[in-house]
């Protein structure tokens, strides 16, 4: 039940670009906010780049914008976009040999699970991952992730 | 946004299990059946006896058996307790470094998406997946898969 490292990270790379409203932001930079390895964000921003999401702009203050308001990118299909799979077991996916496929009742119930996680999903947009920008600003611009963050009290080892 | 394998094997040994009321059932059974080696069924099939989903019967004619009506096997409740990781995004997870979790709106929505998944699983028995006990039971005992039976009237190449 996890989405991919390349969802997940796709998610950020938005959520970065639309906290920074004002200025055309670089793989760099998300790279060194989140700890995410340069190369593994290239491949990301380009996709999002031609579905549109993103929008590129070239040159030396180059980077990338969002490409439509936070408010029209929809979560669902994000989602949809960039997970590779929703093969969520065997018979859903190409190459499928399990021998009861059709008279198993299994698929049907995995395809209304996973219809009703994706219609929560198509109910958010961008916007709402976003509702607290300067907040998400400061955690981006320290850059220390928040488990690292030791509660007062605790003793450490 | 796959169930793992052992979740997978896990509601197939139930089902197998399930079709076949009037015997108990050896892992190699159910092996054979699915094409699952024999060492990947062991653990699974302690787990649901310890769970008490599956009832086990030693001896020369030993197996197992339901260890309860089928309709009293949830499956939302079997997938919990046999997926191992509900962690969806990092920020689920133990250990992690997303340095944005605090102010970020995506662990919320995702929380809402799997409880949206988990419902639909909770809406469900063991008795649904085998409402066609005969059709499956033919399929298991012929042990081919689906895919490799050619619809009349298709070439093979």
């Amino acid at each position: 039940m996890k989405l991919t490292d390349y969802t997940d990270y796709s998610l950020r790379v938005l959520i970065y670009v639309a906290v920074h409203p004002d200025e055309p932001i670089t793989i760099q930079q998300i790279s060194d906010a989140f700890g995410i390895p340069k190369n593994h964000l290239v491949k990301i921003v380009q996709n999002l780049g031609q579905r549109g999401y993103l929008l590129t702009m070239r040159g030396r203050s180059g980077g990338v914008r969002l490409g439509r308001p936070a408010v029209e990118i929809n979560i669902g299909e994000v989602v949809r976009a960039t997970e590779p799979d929703f093969g969520v077991v065997e018979c859903f996916r190409d190459g499928n040999r399990c021998v009861i496929t059709r008279a198993c009742g299994l698929r049907g119930i995995l395809h209304q699970a996973l219809r009703a996680y994706l219609d929560v999903l198509d109910g958010y947009s961008l916007q709402d991952l976003v509702e607290r920008p300067a907040a998400l600003r400061r955690s981006l611009s320290v850059g220390i992730p928040v488990m690292d963050i030791k509660p007062a009290g605790r003793k450490s080892r």
